[in-house]
């Protein structure tokens, strides 16, 4: 129906009944939805692709659904908003599920975990390779729908006030790093502890932790991490291609229109694109104000160092998959997707970065 | 308003008059439009990309909008679809902008130059370094809208019917590869032709072609490259992150509402971290039954001839730039791009793939 013969329809038989047919999406409801995050308001690269992800749904419904987003501590805690979204406190959640390994072990290879995938081979194990759907199974008892929605693309290996030589000066490290590299690093000796993003700068600062691992030089530029911690160490070897969800309330998601679904889905992975792509750009740009107007020289951990970690994260994740079939499920699947992973790499995108880095001169 | 006061105000007032207010959303007309692509019928990895984003633009619109996805000749011959949706025939087209380099050769710069940039490096570029706004540019006087849509990932360097040793094994060689890559080699003494990829594999059969390109193992295995071509080399040098586009018709886009605008990005986007997803699987799966089915064992280009064609393609490029000042601007910010994406990926994710390699045995 073009626009006059709308308008004709509207002033001839009343708005309604001039329409045929009445289109189920017309009457669609508004709706206000609650989404809580675990990332300080505004924070550069995790709390603004939360913001762009809200607006992006609700440009594509044109305002017929509104998602308020809140920053970790106005409605809950950084930690507490997966439970928050399953009771149905709030409608969505925008997180790192391994925050949630307590409820799980399984939950740390849908965020990251040592050693494990990059970005695009995370989104490659999850929406082609039966990730999605061992996501669901984990998440559907507990009232989440899970959707990748962001990626930190590849990380630092942290901020360190003290230096690492060997494996052996992680002995009595206190470190703030989550998930299984903390595990692996604390089997070398390690204080692993888990505490907010906007808490690690103090940390540093008062010496209750001695190292910190957050998430990469665009993020740990503005935390202002090299003002209290003297090395900085790569590669991020704990979270190659950080995960980060937007969690649905199961309820909720039921209750979506299939369009709807449509509309989020379409949106969380499109700002995987966004997201992964501007902290790439944002990295390179902070790294060299790092270096240039701070004097950051990143150092690299070294292979035997990295060869240690990786014995003891190997170990650490057998042993978390031992501990329940579910969990044992997800890393069988994950560690196929890996090696098919690794075997096209090899001979694709590195193979190719290796060639350039080789014949390029600007 | 909630389902039992929507219900109410529809009971009591009539459908439309108890809404308030009542939304412009309701009454957008449906709409059809028509895709013309590059590719052959439900070829997998291009032409099943342009018919997933078709699909999802359909899905988040609930057939409001509706797209007929037409393979390469059913309307228009391959490369004729960018001049069919300029002049209004088509709505909308998914291709590779290279094809378009007779009307600027700053197109390559959004498809793939030599040693340029990888899928991610090439959406940072796009979205968050200034790309878009310059392919909106070079693409507005034409009467495009260009999306940036389908990444193919990294690709191979073809298959050949000559062994390559040293840069002079490329003299004379008739050779199917499109954009700079094709003309670096031409500076070799190669003989590049562009035909479009259902007729490669005829080509190569009856002698017309030495070599070509195509994509990558998934789509090469789907072609029947391995029937009819010997050797299978890598690096893909000449396109390192194969971007396609959705291009829409410039009228077309402007008469969309803001909604629909949103909703054509997401579904772009998502579409570029589904396909690059998708490509990555499945090229290892292929490859793993190239080489156990079918015997094919990839062969390195080796350092020396790779460097002989950096620099050919150094050269091609420069020699383009300084054609048209348009192309020159796109040159500078592409060259910029790329000099920030590799100075993190050499301490990000290239140090942490380095660093996985050494140390997984699975």
């Amino acid at each position: 129906m073009d626009r006059r013969k709308f308008i004709r329809a509207a002033s001839l038989g009343g708005l309604v009944t001039g329409l045929s047919p009445v289109r189920a999406e017309a009457y669609a409801p508004q709706r206000k939805l609650t989404m809580v995050t675990s990332w300080p308001a505004g924070f550069p690269g995790l709390g603004t692709s939360a913001d762009r992800v809200a607006r992006s749904i609700e440009a594509a419904t044109d305002g017929r659904i509104s998602i308020e987003v809140h920053a970790a501590g106005e409605c809950v805690g950084p930690f507490e908003v997966f439970d928050a979204v399953a009771a149905g406190k709030a409608d969505l959640y925008h997180s790192a599920d391994y925050y949630q390994q307590h409820k799980s072990p399984a939950y740390n290879f849908f965020t990251a975990i040592p050693f494990g995938m990059t970005a695009s081979e995370m989104a490659g194990w999850i929406l082609h390779a039966g990730g999605q759907e061992l996501w669901d199974e984990l998440s559907a008892p507990m009232g989440i729908k899970p959707l990748m929605c962001t990626s930190t693309g590849a990380q630092m290996g942290g901020w360190f006030n003290r230096e690492i030589r060997e494996p052996a000066d992680f002995d009595g490290l206190k470190i703030r790093m989550p998930g299984i590299g903390g595990e692996a690093l604390s089997r070398l000796g390690a204080l692993p502890v888990n505490i907010a993003g906007g808490e690690i700068r103090q940390a540093l600062q008062d010496g209750s932790l001695d190292a910190a691992e957050w998430v990469g030089p665009w993020n740990d530029l503005a935390a202002g991490m090299h003002e209290v911690a003297e090395h900085y160490y790569y590669p991020g070897f704990h979270e190659p291609g950080g995960t980060l969800t937007l969690g649905v309330n199961l309820d909720v998601w039921h209750d979506f229109s299939d369009r709807d679904r449509a509309i989020f889905r379409n949106a969380a992975t499109a700002e995987y694109t966004r997201s992964l792509a501007e902290f790439n750009v944002k990295n390179s740009i902070a790294m060299n104000t790092l270096a240039g107007e701070h004097g950051v020289v990143p150092k690299f951990l070294g292979e035997a160092v990295l060869s240690a970690i990786a014995r003891q994260a190997d170990e650490a994740v057998a042993d978390l998959a031992g501990r329940d079939a579910v969990t044992a499920k997800i890393h069988r699947s994950f560690v196929a997707a890996r090696r098919n992973a690794m075997r096209w790499a090899n001979i694709g995108e590195e193979a190719f970065t290796r060639a350039r880095r080789l014949n390029r001169a600007d």
